[in-house]
């Protein structure tokens, strides 16, 4: 199985009103919810690509129990961690208009010394199973910045491929514990590297210590800096919708891809292609399996044949 | 004891944000949830008014659940009807710099005629100890724009007075089964009757049926038409705070006083003083008790003597 771990989870609310005005009191037309932090998503795709998942990390309070209520009739397996403090939502505000949304999100619960000792000893023992593992999301209250540091080392001692897709200082900490892969996108990127320019951005983001780097560049596709080479993986044409999730199907297909033993430019189109087919559906964070199917043999995949420093 | 029916509760939710901007993503600070709806607040100022208080009306779902888990240590007594659906949230989003508020209101669940007519069975029998009823705010999907009006000839019938504090289409229909005492604001009023006058807009709103009417103008307090003669009761000072939950605190003074037997323009005082006392208190709904005994007596009323149509 393929575990993916998301420490702050999320009840993700949708709220319809005409459109958002500061001050103002608003009726909402249309109430959605669904479970939602990075890794869940993460696992809903692996699940529909037909790979066995497994996700865990905290869930608690009434929004947990709400949030598990809703992940028990679908395919990824709840290896979730109970806490006592509140599971948080986050809302979203779309103008029905322009489509455009507001984003409120909650801190988390505060997670304790003891919840995260039981949650480490639960991580260990699930490793034990997992083909790849995927850390995934902020941190919430109470977790130390070196958490996914912590785990990358971990799931290198079980010889477990681990694939890190967070931000900021969890990232900066998390990369010189030497994951498998890392995806950020252009801005994380540019954080961590203080370049702008995506190939020696990439690139120099390996240096810090990722095997491989894969950095998502919205409409450009991705840009991967490996072991094997570099390549730039691009969907055939531009494709429009809502981008909620476009990121997290990249990271199935890039865990997908790894676990069924495909080369690198394989690996890469199947990511995009999911990419642009969870793009392109009505629904938020899911992806378009015909859209999937019918993009996936027309993705280009180039090489960068140069420069590509020895690793 | 008296009773206080809300359809329509809600599980209050405030977030802190630094500025809210359309269409931005932002970071919760602050989440604090409490139980919410019109007939919860009066409840909740009755009970600290030393009244025995009872609620009623519809509370379902997870979000019905943690609302009737934080009602269980408050004085009012839950006597609400369990329903299907979930019980809505209202999120107020408050601007750290200047304390302005966005308010987004959930729709609410849809009440089943089934839920609908256990409630009425419900309702009936808890009339039977009532000393006076108030029926508060908006109607929930699937409740016929004509409930209020049921509610009220059910108490007339039982003998009960009844207080209405709805409004728009509610309020009208509420208001032809001749309730007791109605308690419009300004804009209400002026929805009701076409007009902007004060004094116009609250006999008019008397001739349509209701007993009497309180007319709540804010910081010029509040405007009485009632069989017994017309008053204004003004706050001694204007005062500033937050006006969440002053409404409520004045139908609570209504309640108290008419349940009390205090005449007019001593209940008047102890609605404006009550009043005011709220928007005084620092958590938004709650009344400073200390303002009030300091409040109470310094409340002006003046009577209307002349144009006073005989009813």
């Amino acid at each position: 199985m393929i575990l993916t771990v998301t420490l702050n989870t999320a009840l993700d609310i949708t709220y319809k009103v005409a459109a958002l005005t500061p001050h103002a009191t608003h009726r909402v037309g249309e109430v959605v919810e669904r479970p939602g932090g990075k890794g869940i998503n993460v696992a809903r795709v692996l699940a529909a690509l037909g790979h066995e998942s497994v996700v865990t990390g905290f869930a608690g309070g009434p929004t947990g129990a709400v949030l598990r209520e809703m992940l028990a009739p679908l395919a990824p397996h709840d290896a979730l961690v109970e806490v006592a403090g509140n599971t948080r939502r986050t809302v979203a505000v779309a103008d029905d208009a322009t489509g455009d949304t507001t984003q409120l999100n909650e801190p988390g619960p505060t997670v304790t010394p003891g919840e995260w000792t039981a949650f480490l000893s639960s991580y260990d023992s699930l490793l034990r199973d997992a083909e790849a593992v995927a850390l995934c999301g902020s941190l919430p209250p109470g977790i130390h910045v070196g958490a996914y540091a912590e785990l990358v080392r971990r799931a290198r001692a079980a010889e477990v491929p681990v694939l890190l897709d967070t931000s900021g200082e969890p990232l900066r900490r998390g990369i010189a514990a030497r994951p498998d892969l890392i995806k950020p996108n252009a801005d994380e990127l540019a954080r961590l590297t203080g370049s702008r320019e995506p190939l020696r951005a990439t690139r120099d983001a390996r240096r810090r210590g990722a095997h491989a780097v894969v950095a998502s560049l919205g409409p450009e596709g991705l840009l991967a800096a490996t072991p094997d080479g570099t390549w730039q993986a691009e969907p055939p044409e531009p494709v429009k919708g809502n981008p909620t999730g476009a990121g997290d199907s990249a990271v199935a297909g890039l865990l997908s891809g790894m676990v069924t033993g495909l080369s690198w430019p394989e690996r890469l189109s199947r990511a995009v292609a999911l990419s642009a087919a969870t793009v392109l559906a009505p629904a938020a964070g899911q992806f378009d399996a015909t859209a999937y199917e019918e993009l996936l043999p027309r993705v280009t995949v180039v090489e960068h044949t140069t420069g590509m420093p020895a690793k």
